[in-house]
């Protein structure tokens, strides 16, 4: 009985362990909830688009990369996005770094700390009709964040954008040169 | 005689024009003073080290970029980066997005305005063995700044990071994940 009690207690572990990688309820391909937006491979690498940064509940630093059709249409000036286009938003924890001022001929320097979470924007006409043919999704450590009232604030905040401001495609970031 | 010193004026305003585009003393293929380095060709489209912000003088919000060489000894964790490293920094006018923040709960957004400058630094131990085997250019509008004293400000800089991190190799950012 002991033993089996062990290897009873070995398997509960290791359905622990593996369901904390998949998030407890979502597996990590299933992508975000309600519009399975995944992260994409090989975004680190994509190209910039511009950069950021949010004071308030936030307080971040953050850097805006698209990919190679998201990067074309914005610098082609190309509104709406094609379906395809993928932006995404990397963010950091806003901080002064001691390091830099020590150098600098006054305290004024502010840097990226530890990653805060990863919001990615799918354009899909078709499968995103009913929230302006974007989808949405937000990652913390590669994984996408289980809430659905997450995502849902995502397209919260873009429509009040697009009602201001109509040929913006929902989208905020502009192309920086 | 009218027809010559017309002529003549043709050609003063042909030279005057052609020796604006190239700054005057400075062709733009010679690069940076003191260390003629030139700015990258296809530098925009390099992958992102890092970001961020300088407050006082600068007043800017910025982002690092690396050739490959630069990027893979930074996730390496590479030190001293090899020679054919290149890290750019570009930089825009830090400036409050009151666009962003009619969305926004409250004020909180700032974002890329105009660009300010873009400056590079190049990786080449035998060349610029005398400033730690680093060359610095700065550039406006794509065109080397031709003031010696600027780009020697450079190293003034770097070098006193260098003296407070020896395994910095004169570098001030680090990668962000």
């Amino acid at each position: 009985m002991k033993t089996i009690g062990i290897i009873a207690l070995g398997l509960v572990t290791l359905v622990v362990g593996v369901s904390t990688v998949a998030t407890a309820e979502r597996p990590i391909d299933q992508g975000s909830p309600v519009y399975g937006v995944t992260l994409p491979k090989e975004y680190r690498d994509w190209k910039l688009i511009s950069v950021a940064q949010e004071n308030g509940k936030n307080n971040d630093i953050r850097a805006i990369l698209g990919n190679d059709m998201a990067v074309k249409a914005y610098r082609a000036g190309r509104r709406p996005f094609p379906d395809g286009a993928i932006i995404v938003r990397l963010a950091w924890h806003y901080q002064s770094s001691p390091r830099n001022d020590a150098v600098f001929p006054a305290p004024q320097s502010f840097v990226a700390g530890e990653p805060t979470n990863v919001q990615v924007s799918v354009k899909d006409s078709k499968r995103y009709a009913a929230t302006g043919g974007w989808g949405y999704g937000q990652f913390e450590n590669g994984i996408p964040n289980p809430d659905p009232a997450v995502v849902q604030a995502c397209f919260a905040c873009h429509v009040k954008l697009e009602k201001l401001e109509k040929g913006a495609d929902f989208v905020f970031t502009g192309y920086s040169k």
